[in-house]
């Protein structure tokens, strides 16, 4: 799908939210995470073996959470009931960062959407962009978490065109590290800043 | 090390923090990293594999934020100076939870102990457990973006031992999840009760 064509995706325009931090707070995550030039490169490598895989693993994600009674009202409506016209509305944007995750600069516009997408995980922007009604906010607690999953599940789909295990281990390596700097930037909006 | 000898290891004693979460919330937890009775078995198996390395794997996560300048007042003086005995009076500790994570029962006293070492990690109790001169507060983002090192660098220690490539991706499957869980929980006094 054309990026610029997935209603709600604003990545890289004006509509996006500003993010408060800087080029060298992400630098120092950056550093933090471990992410280096070769992960940057190896990324590029992953994004080729997911990019026909993203909506299966997004699907697989959503799996999950749907066998999860307490996750229900979070992505359908508030008490519960499936709410299929959100799920369809945000899929393709999941999808999409996916490789996003492997093959965006990390520059301004990065921190702007990655800031946008942890808004839009709280009681701050979440439900607006697709007018749902739903729960108005994800535990951070529950984002963490779900993270275990979005890692040790990428092995298998990194692991799909036979590369050589090594190879394997460095784009899980990379996509590991990737993940977890998104996630951590998505929290941004759930905490103090002199806490955060 | 007997784990009743380190000090300021106060697990399973009245010493440790009261958690603020239930078992119920422990049982939401688990689900949502994915942690099966499986992993479970597998991470007694990895521990077996990490008994003699943790030692050595923080060794390397502390030379890993060795080497980033504007990490160092929060191991070392608040001027960023070292601060050795600091560093070798919480080791014992840090090298303990590598085992704890792999073999411990996710009970009352893991929430209570999980939730001392979020509080260690914070302005409430970083420092005290030590009478450390060091800066009283670690940012929750890097607490989080360290999580990626510990995730991908697990790999390779559990690989020491020559167990078989299935059995590595089990293994590091189960420490991802129950390292995820770990620093979920640890993040509980950085948050808000209603945003947590
Ligand atoms: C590591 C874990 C997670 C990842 C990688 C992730 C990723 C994403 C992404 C990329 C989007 C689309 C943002 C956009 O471009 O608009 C999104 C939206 C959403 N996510 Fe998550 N998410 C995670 C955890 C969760 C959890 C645990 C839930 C719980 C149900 C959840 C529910 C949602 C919902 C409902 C939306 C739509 C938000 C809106 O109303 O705009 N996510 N997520
Ligand atoms: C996933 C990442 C991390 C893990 C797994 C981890 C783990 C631990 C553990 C197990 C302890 C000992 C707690 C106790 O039993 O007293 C500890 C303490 C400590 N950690 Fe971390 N930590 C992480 C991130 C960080 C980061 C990024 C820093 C930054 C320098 C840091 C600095 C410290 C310090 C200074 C202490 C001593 C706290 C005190 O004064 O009691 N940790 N950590």
């Amino acid at each position: 799908e054309q990026p610029e064509k997935i209603p709600g995706y604003t990545y890289g325009t004006g509509e996006a939210a500003v993010s408060p931090l800087t080029l060298e707070d992400l630098e120092h995550l950056k550093a933090v995470v471990g992410l280096t030039r070769q992960d940057e490169q190896v990324l590029t490598e992953a994004a080729r073996v997911l990019a026909d895989q993203a909506d299966d693993m997004v699907s697989a994600y959503r799996k999950r959470l749907g066998e999860l009674p307490f996750m229900h009202a979070y992505s359908g409506h508030p008490d519960g009931t499936p709410n299929p016209e959100y799920g369809a509305a945000s899929k393709p944007r999941f999808d999409r960062f996916i490789i996003d995750a492997c093959t965006r600069p990390l520059d301004q516009d990065w921190l702007n959407y990655q800031h946008e997408i942890g808004l839009r995980h709280t009681r701050i922007k979440k439900n607006s962009t697709d007018h749902a009604d739903s729960l108005d906010h994800i535990p951070m607690r529950y984002l963490l978490a779900f993270t275990a999953v979005v890692i040790a599940t990428a092995r298998d789909y990194l692991a799909a065109d036979g590369a050589p295990a090594e190879q394997v281990d460095r784009m899980h390596a990379a996509f590991t590290k990737s993940v977890m700097l998104h996630v951590t930037v998505w929290t941004r909006p759930y905490v103090a800043a002199a806490d955060w």
